[in-house]
């Protein structure tokens, strides 16, 4: 392998971009490698779903999908690119999930669809899983597999052990994923939490034990590693609630949260039947979620607590507790309806105490505090996180990170989970715990890590990420259509229709002009008049001599009519030009 | 007057929306009363333009605009509703200004063209707008009178007292506004820095001294009315620069910050000087607020400081200091150019150490961090708010708020400056300072509040908020073309064009098919013969027996159309018919 002109490469680059770092060390060629790919995310980079390979065997972990922000209109769901795997489907022997969040298990009903794999997850992750490959018609396809921590599942030369890791929702793992290649741990989405709510701790001793063996790679996740401290347990959250329900032991309380943050929802539901309230549930996630984990005995609901909506009507407000989804202001959850006054079955009064048991993800601050104010505006009292301690986080803090990067102690680090922001205050966590810069990647979704116990390099070279799906379409909506969706947001369109006849060149009628989202004009009349002339002049000019240019003619109509009424408002339209030959 | 009609509609009403509250109090009909109205704003209440009346006199207390949110695509500006103005034009007296930020005095140059009314501002203030009236080509057609702290203006029966207060730009005021009717404290937007840059801290004296004297009401910023303790001293950003600019001696240091904040970029500008470093500016609107401040003494830089962006290529890079704007990761500015490789003269190497010494605004986190990430990928180290002290609010946090409310001492409260759940805060730390419940009001936009010594009621009666400058026209966007940009955006558009004869009834062309932003659909030639058909068919049926109906058609393709196309894509694309008559 050509050593030296990647070494110089680097130095070279490193003036420029440096996106991808390029190789490290000097691999031994006899040296056995594994390949690491970043196949999903959008924001976050090696979030939704990872491969590893060895030789022959290939696995992935986690198969999630990432929601649209604001770049990309109209647009439903963002899978991983599964490319990479449908092309190597032979070798791929099967999938593990960390936990049951829907960034790590949502795309299976879609990858299942394309490449068949046994699932592997612990019980209430495969659960969760279950239903939504139920609900897609696809759970005759294939097996979820249960495992629990500790189990070590073989897949040819790859193996991969499941390490019990806290976070907002119950069973979750990391894994520690060996070969004769290297010893890859990686963390999944985790923290430290001494006190959670079903009192299994994470098995810290089992990272140590790790860490003693020899871990060659550990991937962590980076999502808090720009704050200092530690995250609070689980536990507070039930303090806090206990406090706020005093409070509002006239009211009725209402609390929004995550559906599938089972302890949270554990909580909630024992300070209400401490405090003799009854239960109920809007949104149909939550819902699932909570029939789900009762089922498989993650979730302690007292007998005759819950009721259902509409037998709310027969209890006082001071003996009720609603919960709710809807935390983060999405427009046509519950909590959302019910702040415009606009659910049908709940309606908001200054009786009402609603507590906001979550943090805005960034990007919805606007809409979570538009779902506040109009709460407040009904007359309800509102309890959020930024006044309120109602949430913690599920993810580690720099101590936490320190601590994990203590005991695991690995030779290379490759931050998983954040931003590059993120992965970068993770990676400087990394320098401070003794670990060289050159032994630390940042990549990116599409990056392929290639591992050894003695080097580490990373190229650009899967395809991944951002595969949209709008409406019945998957993969249908590219670049373009969101470019013109964006312009037609921003500028609006105009349509000008006319008829003529390609023998004899004649205009056969009036020019015609629709718009639609452009600004409206106090003198349309006048403009349109003044834009009739123009697509008039331009026919002129294309149809002399015989001439019929109708491709001249459109993209002459599109650029001085756009030209024009740029001019005539400052705004640029989509100008679409329909020109009808009769 | 109907009082006890109105206080049983309040009970009646607090079961329902009580988003402005009735008649408080028994208003003698003899007291007199002061008007005052809320004109501008966008998620903010009371913020950009405020109205008090007496009598037959009038000033207006600030006149600012609010840039778009993502809800308001294409939108440039949003100015306030001045059609209470131009109606009362004749009553007049002046406008005063607080401050010198774009939300306080960036709508002027726009109502001047509407209203003539002498403006009253302090000097940098003052020379500011006239920056700002230059630009618009409108200085010649009013005064902009300069005002110092202490002056009291005449405004027939109103007089107004200007106070020196502390905010993130110099020479800002809050104002004691008195009639016969009622004294009324303003604080403007303010906070309480003992350590100012300028040495000149809040006149809390004065403050006091209005309140010993009598306050009938507080108006009083609400911006950091959710955050406990006491916002820190603009001094505390210069020793975190400090240690940021030894840290990276050997780098470019870049500063992004707001144009005008005077106090920050003086801070930056020591720094440099005192490190041997040259300064560069980058961003119009940092030239020009640079430029102000300098001719009026606000700003103090040393002699040969500020060179060139041209001249940065005589220096090495540990000598220089770029300043420059688009710390809210707005997409034109200087810093979102040079984090996407885009800036003409500033490319960012790893050998760039970046400051963002600002905050996300709410709604910017997602523009911002991907700034933050963009410049990682570069090379460069980042300091940001979020990890490092680079920034302090401008606003009061609790404490000072409370201490606000302690010696101004005033019977009423009106929370302004912030969304209701900001307004809502405020109004909790008014109770617990004692005033009662019914002595504080929750404005909204185009709330109209009288006053009196002993009363204080409000009505929603004044036009207001949300007049938007799109391209040349101001107000001809409204919410139809909004909802339409909005669709346009999430569905995109399809265009259906066909020739008709109106007299024989007769079709003389096949239907002919655009769209744009619509779905990529894999068999689209079989989607739009399929509704090629429909199209003829909906024609088929509106033009039996010699009818040629053709609004009924219209109507019938847009809804058929519609109908058909969502359930092939489950996408509503804007379906526009064209109909052309030949």
């Amino acid at each position: 392998m050509p050593k030296a002109k990647n070494e110089q490469n680097r130095s070279v680059r490193s003036a420029g971009v440096v996106s991808i770092p390029v190789k490290r060390g000097r691999p031994k060629k006899t040296e056995p490698q594994m390949k690491i790919s970043f196949l999903g995310g959008l924001n976050e980079i090696g979030k939704n779903m990872t491969v590893f390979e060895y030789e022959d065997d290939m696995i992935v972990l986690d198969c999630g999908l990432e929601f649209p922000d604001a770049s990309m209109p109209g647009v439903d769901l963002v899978l991983p690119d599964f490319t990479y795997l449908t092309r190597n489907a032979d070798r791929l022997r099967g999938v593990v999930i960390t936990h049951g969040h829907e960034d790590h298990i949502g795309g299976l009903a879609y990858f299942l669809k394309e490449v068949n794999a046994p699932v592997f997850a612990t019980r209430l992750t495969a659960g969760l899983i279950q239903g939504k490959l139920e609900e897609a018609g696809i759970d005759k396809i294939t097996t979820v597999n249960v495992i629990r921590p500790g189990d070590v599942l073989s897949f040819g030369g790859i193996t991969v052990e499941a390490i019990h890791v806290n976070h907002s929702i119950p069973d979750s793992i990391g894994v520690a994923i060996r070969c004769a290649a290297a010893t890859v741990v990686h963390t999944g989405d985790f923290k430290i939490d001494s006190t959670p709510i079903d009192g299994e701790v994470i098995d810290l001793s089992r990272f140590a034990e790790l860490g003693r063996e020899g871990v060659t790679c550990l991937m962590m996740d980076s999502t808090n590693a720009e704050r200092a401290g530690f995250t609070e347990s689980e536990r507070k959250v039930g303090g806090s609630l206990e406090t706020l329900f005093v409070h509002a032991r006239k009211k009725r309380v209402i609390v929004a949260t995550f559906a599938s943050n089972i302890h949270r929802v554990q909580q909630i539901i024992d300070v209400s039947h401490r405090m003799g309230r009854k239960v109920a549930l809007s949104g149909r996630s939550l819902e699932n979620v909570v029939s789900i984990a009762s089922e498989l005995g993650y979730l302690n609901v007292p007998q005759g607590v819950l009721i259902s909506l509409d037998e709310m009507r027969s209890y006082p407000d001071d003996c009720l507790t609603l919960i709710t989804t809807g935390s983060q202001g999405e427009p046509m959850s519950a909590l959302t309806r019910m702040a415009s006054a606009d659910h049908r079955k709940v309606h908001i009064t200054p009786n009402d105490a609603v507590i906001i048991s979550a943090t805005p993800i960034p990007g919805n601050e606007r809409t979570v505090g538009k779902v506040i104010d109009d709460l407040l505006k009904l007359g309800a009292e509102v309890y959020y996180s930024q006044m309120y301690d109602v949430h913690v986080s599920g993810h580690a803090r720099q101590e936490e990170l320190k601590l994990m990067l203590s005991i695991v102690n690995p030779t290379f680090f490759i931050p998983v989970h954040g931003e590059r922001k993120h992965l970068s205050a993770n990676a400087a966590l990394g320098e401070q715990r003794g670990i060289p810069a050159k032994n630390i990647i940042l990549a990116d979704n599409g990056t392929c890590v290639t591992l050894s116990k003695s080097a580490i390099r990373a190229d650009a070279s899967v395809p991944a990420g951002r595969i949209f799906v709008d409406g019945y379409g998957v993969g249908d909506v590219g670049n373009i259509i969101l470019r013109d969706r964006k312009k037609l947001s921003e500028h609006g369109l105009v349509v000008v229709s006319i008829a003529v006849d390609p023998i004899s060149s004649m205009i056969l009628s009036e020019p015609m002009f629709e718009s639609r989202g452009f600004v409206f004009v106090k003198d349309a009349e006048d403009l349109f008049a003044d834009a009739a002339e123009l697509v008039l002049d331009v026919f002129d000019r294309y149809t002399r001599a015989g001439r019929f240019d109708l491709p001249a003619i459109r993209s002459h109509l599109r650029d001085d009519l756009g030209r024009f009424l740029y001019e005539q408002t400052k705004r640029s339209p989509i100008v679409v030009p329909m020109i009808i030959e009769v």
